[in-house]
């Protein structure tokens, strides 16, 4: 194979960049990319999140093209694999001894020595082929489409609130926001709790939540609003992407009650905490989780994300996808390399 | 008894009040006040925390001068008694049927209609005489003197910790402040935990903790001096009582760390949420705590508070204590009527 597309992020713009194949360590694979997926921390990346200069992209689907310095046998088994990948890198891959603190506990994904493909010193998924390492790939069933598969890593970090909150004592839990990430949440909680309310301000994306079973409050985007919605829960997740997301969270979770935080985002906030203490609320950060048990709510049909799919765009014209993401109303475009 | 002394907080002022016994309810109690604590939080009050315009005081130890609406058997029984006094009154104190969600879930604390003593609707300790439903009231073993029993509210408070985090788990945890709260908070982590570090910008309030077993780290008070802390731990509690107090416990916490947040103030923070996400830090808000725990550690003398006390002064000076418990260095200020 000679030179290959990729696109990188350069002084806060995506720029083409024909390059080789990512360079390969002792038994790595590298990965053809089928689809990609946009996500608003590419978005954020972009305006200059963790000062990330490399390709962006972190949620793909694609098949094993080659692996190097293993048997014949092994790479026979493994070329050709539809795989996902979890894109954090840990001292195991890269050979680290002794391997970290947080990788002796098998908290991979705190590895204090990680990469993170496409967000931290690792080229992602928006280019033709990327690499990684074989213990971060979980290859995909048949039954489950590319289309549904490129939502492993969302979808895996939604289903991190089920390994962190014991969500089945729950009758009822409220997501606050109604973007991409929220409307997983919302899913994958409806998988456990028997009602759940999305609280968002876009009508259309409250249309799609209801269309999956989820119930939908409009609130205005104001944070003065906050005062206004009486109804609290024993379990919310802040998921609205929003500086002003929190303070509404607080307001809206009951005393002694679960407050899960999803939300990125760059920059501080005015913050009142008098509330979390005079509540005693828990409030749960919560960042990526379980592939396989995404893998598997695919599998099961019990949560299909393909109608959050608006968009799909050929990878040479990221640039283009990537505005088209940020319009108004937009959920998760695509890309095709 | 005639009219008798109380304190009333007035447009942002402490003024004495000759005003009669406070008003009973059928079966509640008179406390006569032996001994009371000056609280940050009754600073806070002063400021315009909460609006509260009755007296303030809710750290006390006293004895019950009378009960009404009681056999005299019972009366007998209870009043002479020396008590401290759980500062919630919820429910059932006031007859309210049905009770609240929270009480019939036995979290009194947050009793949907609960007063607070001194902070909430209630008049508090700031006088001669309190008024109290019995079962808040808890005895003060005799070996237990007034001036460790005066510390039983915020003693119960950091004892609060043990009972909503396993700290057990932890070989060793921060306290961030070297304030009265966070004295007590490191007291009372030390009783369960091998090593504790309380990290402070004052030396003598340091050198007071150093006294009593805990290690101590001098940090500057400027929010910039955060990223120069190298130490990070997995269970971290917050009580600088400081807005700039956050960033720093979460930049201190380690990945999946627990922070125990206990400062409450007035206002709002500038706070970056997204260290909370990323670490996946559990923040849990912790107030009011159990009573017969920390009366419990004062009698076996695992808990010493007394070294704390920087000075006592008549009630009838209250204005002129509250000035002083402001000073800089001032530990606990207590008011002797």
């Amino acid at each position: 194979m000679g030179d290959v597309l990729a696109f990188r992020a350069t002084n806060k713009k995506l720029k083409p960049s024909e390059k080789l194949l990512p360079k390969l360590r002792p038994r790595w694979a590298i990965v053809r990319v089928r689809l990609a997926g946009i996500c608003n921390t590419d978005v954020e990346i972009l305006r200059g999140y963790h000062a990330f200069r490399g390709t962006p992209g972190h949620e793909f689907v694609g098949e094993i093209a080659d692996v190097r310095g293993v048997s014949d046998a092994l790479k026979k088994k493994w070329v050709g694999k539809r795989v996902v990948g979890e894109i954090n890198v840990s001292c195991s891959a890269y050979g680290y001894r002794p391997v970290c603190t947080f990788c002796q506990r098998e908290l991979k994904t705190h590895c204090a020595r990680r990469t993170v493909l496409g967000i931290v010193a690792h080229d992602g998924a928006f280019a033709e082929y990327l690499a990684l390492p074989p213990e971060n790939l979980q290859t995909v069933p048949d039954s489950v489409s590319d289309e549904q598969a490129v939502f492993v890593e969302p979808l895996a970090a939604a289903c991190e609130i089920l390994e962190q909150v014991n969500v089945k004592q729950f009758r009822e839990a409220a997501v606050l926001g109604d973007g991409k990430l929220a409307q997983l949440i919302a899913l994958v909680l409806r998988t456990a709790v028997p009602r759940v309310v999305m609280y968002g301000k876009h009508k259309k994306k409250l249309a799609l939540a209801r269309r999956a079973g989820i119930k939908t409050k409009e609130v205005s985007g104001d944070a003065s609003d906050a005062q206004n919605v009486k109804e609290s829960y024993g379990l919310l997740v802040e998921a609205t992407g929003s500086p002003t997301g929190f303070a509404l969270a607080q307001h809206m979770t009951e005393p002694r009650g679960i407050l899960v935080l999803k939300s990125t985002f760059h920059g501080a906030a005015p913050i009142e905490t008098w509330p979390i203490v005079v509540k005693e609320l828990t409030v749960v950060g919560s960042r990526c989780g379980p592939f396989a048990k995404a893998i598997a709510l695919l599998r099961s049909g019990k949560v299909d994300p393909t109608p959050l799919i608006t968009r799909t765009f050929p990878l040479k014209e990221a640039p283009a996808a990537i505005r088209f993401a940020q319009k108004s109303g937009v959920m998760k475009v695509l890309l095709k390399p």
